[in-house]
């Protein structure tokens, strides 16, 4: 779907391929296929092109947030960052042309799968835009007055995660289950954010392949510097527990989900008490 | 569509609003609604949803041609440019907003016009990527090696108005016509890069509302600058014809396309000769 290093415009395709490989975690499209796996599967070929749209749209909010003039961050999963390979307007561009081969990718699929693409393209677009999506989420970072934490949180990082989890349940046609799968999403996001928000205040660039500390010298709203490590962690804590309990007890189906959980929220450094 | 613009985040919305209206000569859309016009009307809902959509990319691709590291502009419509008034890290976040918006417009229509408005998708995503669309052309400014004005022009500007007479047909159902359209979406595009071009070496910034001269302060491919302002005037007089003759002669149903032709074509200012 991600056109050749050599396709013309070759300088961006090359520079969208490193904005893609190689990936971190991937957790949001894994939590989406988990979620569909959950259930037998579902429409393979739908899962995957959600799966791979929400993980464009994430390495789109990554070549921005990364810019001079959001985080001015100089590596990002332990490479140097896009606009400083590439400089500031292909970055730019870059992050353009994720978001639209993100939704491309939505409308590419084959024709007789138009109704559930036309609502994964519905449920892609406002986890992404500026009123509920990571785009607002980004924006809200340059509003005036402060903002509300978790207000904060959900916009920028837990909409993408709603979106994998909800999209995955309706990929396997089970609609009566996507609001709950929305707020498990939701959930995994917020505990993600927080173990984020204590890697910049306590972990350094090499553990965590990305520049640390930047949320204090930005001022960007951050819940461990807000309330500390300790409490954060009792946060992040409380959320798993909610998400597990949603989640129900493990079971064959749903225990990749629990490792997911596991693995995508701990700490990428421990720490004493 | 647009959010309002005290709705949360206000600034982003503000800026959002202003980069929309007011509008410039709104031709990509009228185009898509005069083509549908042509045939009685077509899918109304749709016609609107799509004409609205290809404006939100196009005023998208505005704010960020502007930006310091594209072609630095000051003013815009007659206006200061979105990054002078919000500043860069706004007017970044304010192309991605409205790049969104544009896809949400398709998928926010009635789940009865799934199938249109997924093949709609399909039309403006490509319209707009990095492969054949806007932001492909936006890339070529920035290619290591010369790039042939023909290409640049086809993605730049003739990417939309070609989705925009095509997608009009679509929403008449009349498949046929289809790949007519398309061209002669793109032989009007073509013709109205040529006035620009045109514009920007022989205009001043009062006559055309932008600041002009800077294809050739930025090194910029222009047909103006390539050849002279004589051989684009006859360029452009043999792509208006090839656009009539497809077009056939005027009709109650064409008059206003060829109108439509005469007016966003038309050099800003008249010259001798």
């Amino acid at each position: 779907m991600l056109p050749t290093r050599d396709a013309p415009p070759a300088r961006l395709h090359g520079a969208m391929h490193d904005a893609v490989f190689p990936g971190g975690r991937r957790a949001r499209p894994l939590l989406c296929r988990l979620v569909a796996d959950s259930y037998g599967g579902g429409d393979d070929e739908m899962v995957g092109r959600l799966a791979a749209a929400i993980e464009l749209v994430h390495c789109a909010s990554l070549v921005q947030d990364d810019l001079p003039c959001f985080d001015d961050a100089q590596t990002r999963r332990g490479q140097p960052a896009c606009h400083v390979v590439y400089g500031q307007a292909t970055a730019i561009l870059v992050g353009d042309a994720l978001l639209t081969l993100a939704f491309e990718t939505l409308a590419n699929a084959p024709a007789r799968r138009a109704p559930v693409a036309f609502r994964l393209m519905g449920l892609l677009t406002a986890a992404t835009g500026s009123s509920h999506g990571v785009i607002g989420g980004q924006a809200l970072e340059l509003e005036p007055h402060p903002v509300e934490l978790e207000i904060y949180h959900r916009h920028k990082t837990a909409a993408l995660f709603r979106a994998a989890a909800a999209g995955g349940a309706i990929c396997c046609g089970v609609d009566a289950d996507v609001s709950r799968w929305s707020r498990i999403g939701e959930l995994i996001g917020c505990a993600l954010q927080l173990r984020d928000d204590m890697d910049d205040v306590g972990a350094s660039a090499a553990d965590v392949g990305k520049t640390t500390g930047r949320d204090a010298a930005l001022g960007r709203p951050n819940a461990a510097l807000q309330s500390g490590l300790e409490s954060c962690q009792q946060k992040r804590a409380d959320v798993i527990a909610a998400v597990r309990e949603l989640l129900g007890p493990p079971t064959p189906e749903n225990q990749a989900l629990h490792r997911l959980i596991e693995e995508v929220t701990r700490p990428s450094v421990q720490r004493a008490g």
